[in-house]
């Protein structure tokens, strides 16, 4: 009934990303959601996936050639310097970061927020009008909170005229569950 | 795009209310959400309305008899009380609360975390498995910040395998804008 919370991101993205986009992954991870945004933006669109580790770059890979995905562009940088790799007027049909560390692997490196809310805002410059950019925050790990702190405060000033920022979580959760935050381009 | 707060709260109870069932409205106010769930519990189903001022009674009233509705139960009395309303054995399908005080009445009688959580758990105790019970929590007026906490401090401690406690609402809008606590019984 109440969507979780990796289900409501992907329920968000689906009514907004439309055949033909570009969509964004800023966390390849393990490429789930990398996965989902290529099946939505379908074969005349594409998917920009981002991570800073070999690890993930190479996870991520090898489930583009188990789903014979080919509209994924995979890039191994951080996800702040994506403007490098999309073309000046290109317009992003909706983005999703998973804030934290990558699952199963070193949990020193993590996301940080000075370079998350620099591709973020980044992105909001790009993004589609009714379009979405979707942040999942783990901030269970050291330096979580921090990052989380220094989201909230940036986001919660974003004009409400031309953004509507959501954040969707539950309380009643053990161990620190994610939350989410999404910002919607008026 | 994004459900807006209140249009959240009606889609939640939407999805969740059945034709036939018993739901129970908090705050009658100006009797919308209390004409709201009379559609969604049809003829064969009742509603259960409560405010404690004789103006919002008297406005849903006229509301009611403007839908030409018959299957509210419309009682002056605290929400806290209602078992006295209904069978010992009777199940809620849904209810809803919006929390804070009269719009355009006086704004010192307002909801109180005390009954308003005596009331929460008692409904909890009635509610049918996969219900929800929605609190559309207005917090700007004086006092709103201390039920606002009780409320928080409070529902966070419900046992996860029993219900699921969603917090919904927006970041960067003006004048402490309300949010949802929607409480799912698993």
């Amino acid at each position: 009934m109440l969507y979780r919370i990796l289900d409501y991101a992907h329920h968000l993205l689906e009514q907004s990303i439309a055949p033909g986009e570009t969509a964004l992954d800023g966390t390849a991870g393990n490429g789930h959601d990398t996965v989902f945004l290529s099946k939505l933006v379908g074969d005349k669109g594409n998917v920009l996936s981002f991570d800073i580790q070999e690890q993930a770059i190479e996870s991520t890979h090898d489930r583009l050639v188990e789903h014979n995905i080919h509209n994924v562009n995979l890039i191994m940088d951080n996800h702040a310097h994506f403007k490098k790799y999309i073309d000046e007027d290109a317009v992003l049909g909706g983005a999703i970061f998973n804030l934290g560390y990558l699952p199963g692997s070193d949990k020193t490196i993590v996301t940080e927020a000075a370079s998350t809310l620099e591709a973020v805002h980044g992105i909001l410059d790009r993004l589609k009008k009714k379009g979405l950019l979707i942040l999942v925050v783990y901030h269970g790990h050291e330096g979580g909170q921090e990052e989380k702190e220094a989201l909230l405060k940036s986001l919660s000033k974003l004009d409400q005229k031309q953004y509507n920022v959501l954040r969707y979580g539950f309380l009643n959760q053990v161990n620190t569950p994610p939350f989410i935050l999404a910002i919607e381009k008026k």
